[in-house]
């Protein structure tokens, strides 16, 4: 909780549920991750939070841009963000998405199956390309399915066939999982992809770049290592891989750059037992799963929570949402303790929301707005 | 499938993803239900589909409403219901919620706790209200939590405790979980809550009102039990436990009302495998977890997909949606299989999804917009 975040809420007193954004602690963020990777191009991954505020705050700063759709390239253009600053970073796109985004001068496109390779061949001619490794690595939050990449020797069959299709074979990017807590997972993936980048040589193509994705962390409810500790991870593998022959590196922060800047205050809408019995208190907020806290799915992502108690004594709760739905709960296995003294109407804070809430807020369930934001 | 959407889809050809819903089967589906339970009085749960077209509609025909938010009461009362035509179903309220709904003439409210309780006996002074009984009925697709209800022992001191706040100890209330598919829980429920009435009975009070809930459902990859069949089980469970003494009887359906009347066209964005040996196919459509698909969390719920080479030979596919999340997977574990020529931009068709869809889409999540939705 920001100085400024306080003096926000306590002077404007905004309807909660609300977010408030303290674009200062972003511009921190962004300082901090290039002084302790100078080499890396920065590429801000918009789909973490795309609030124009923030955007433009980054593109002024000189950050680039990973993005997943049209409409995100339409809020970086309209930011004043040229094409060749942004990255198509979403392996699954539309044909007429891809010439779009060409036309409008985006030259660096993300894959990693054939289908894909043929429609970029087709609709963005001679444009870079990128494949995305299948890395199943251990230690993330947010889980990390097979959902993208492929396996290292498609990876190398596709590059070559990129080569003969007439696209540029960029590099080779990977993505160690969202809030990825273990650093010996870099060492990995790092020495995987440049395993591959020998192999490609051999075969005549010399790949430029390595794209090492997000996965730095924000501060949920365990200890995260800093920064630059991460940092260090990430440049210990590469020069440990790539000697002094290190390719242009990309990185790709969301939640780590705006994570930690966001603060999400909620107000108890009730406070009950289900039973005479019950040894658990169920505090229900005016912001739960569908209202922008999607990440608690299965308890993945766990939020700290600050009250205005903290401090007294504290019992064991349930935290659930104020929807009709039953799977609307936020913490039921987590371990969540809460002050005794909590009451309806009191304000709570959920701290590190300003990455992966607005967006995900559903867009009228139960008859429920949005989650508000405000950019401070 | 229509006649009616088949049409529009072909004439019109919209942009995928979308949703068309078709209102005579909305209207066929009301009238089936007042025909097999005559005596139940039916609050259409706005929840499973806000659109002014379906409530204004369902209004016209007689119908009442269940809601869960003033969001929802307002709509309603856009539509020209009066107040006295809805229930606050939503166990968790906001005390200035609920003097803003009684001022606008709602005088029947829900509760499950003492908070509750005083909430609404200081801003709804003399309104009906109704305690819902914590019910842990096995067999419901959607999956059913501790979150609403509280034990029987305590709705019976509450009851007590609302007539002396001088409020109408109104009925009582329970929900067998959504898409119920075991009939014999609705015996169980009834017979818990006939019981109690008994003994509320014996106190000094005489309640009312039975609030079965919803739990009615569509048809998903498992067939169900057709709308008589439940209509049977409730009449049967109420005869049985009330005798010829029936209280008025309220239900909320939504799900059962609305889900077979969508369909939602996609269309398939990418078609790979992760490596060589795969033995299934990845299928990538244009919606996913994120734009409409919620209830697919956990692989819960299972709708059936067609596709215009339905027929043909068939394989193993994952399924997921179009977004940058590796958590956006529709059905990985739940052995959906797909033709083996399905291919890029094949339009697939997912159907009764006119419930639980359009309101749970995120309003922007990875820059793409929320589901569009045609009533015809």
């Amino acid at each position: 909780m920001t100085e400024k975040i306080s003096r926000f809420l306590a002077e404007r007193v905004p309807e909660t549920p609300c977010l408030v954004v303290d674009l200062d602690v972003i511009a921190e963020n962004y300082e901090t991750l290039r002084h302790y990777l100078p080499v890396a191009t920065i590429y801000y991954a918009v789909k973490a939070n795309p609030a124009p505020e923030v955007v433009r705050m980054l593109a002024d700063m000189g950050s680039s841009f990973d993005v997943a759709s049209p409409g995100e390239i339409q809020l970086c253009l309209d930011m004043g963000i040229p094409g060749e600053r942004v990255s198509f970073g979403n392996t699954i796109k539309k044909q007429r998405d891809i010439a779009w985004a060409f036309e409008r001068g985006v030259d660096l496109f993300a894959f990693d199956s054939e289908q894909e390779l043929r429609k970029i061949a087709q609709s963005a001619p001679g444009a870079r390309v990128f494949c995305r490794i299948l890395m199943e690595c251990e230690g993330a939050e947010w889980p990390l399915s097979r959902k993208f990449g492929c396996e290292v020797e498609m990876a190398r069959d596709l590059m070559l066939m990129a080569r003969d299709l007439g696209l540029d074979p960029y590099g080779l990017s990977f993505h160690v999982g969202s809030q990825q807590t273990n650093l010996a997972q870099w060492d990995i993936a790092v020495g995987r992809t440049a395993m591959l980048f020998t192999e490609l040589n051999e075969a005549g193509i010399e790949l430029k770049m390595i794209n090492l994705g997000g996965g730095f962390p924000a501060r949920y409810r365990s200890e995260v290592a800093s920064i630059d500790t991460y940092a260090d991870a990430v440049m210990h593998a590469m020069t440990k891989h790539f000697g002094n022959r290190l390719p242009l590196m990309i990185i790709e922060p969301g939640r780590s750059m705006v994570g930690d800047a966001g603060i999400l205050q909620s107000e108890v809408v009730l406070i009950s037992r289900k039973g005479y019995d019950d040894d658990k208190r169920w505090v229900y907020l005016d912001v739960g799963k569908f209202g922008g806290l999607a990440e608690t799915m299965d308890e993945a992502i766990k939020y700290r929570i600050r009250t205005s108690h903290d401090g007294a004594a504290v019992g064991p709760v349930v935290l659930a949402g104020p929807t009709c739905d039953s799977a609307d709960i936020l913490y039921e296995k987590a371990g969540y303790e809460m002050p005794l003294d909590l009451a309806v109407g009191d304000k709570v804070e959920i701290l590190s929301t300003g990455a992966y809430t607005t967006t995900y807020s559903a867009v009228n369930f139960n008859g429920l707005p949005p989650l508000k934001a405000y950019y401070i």
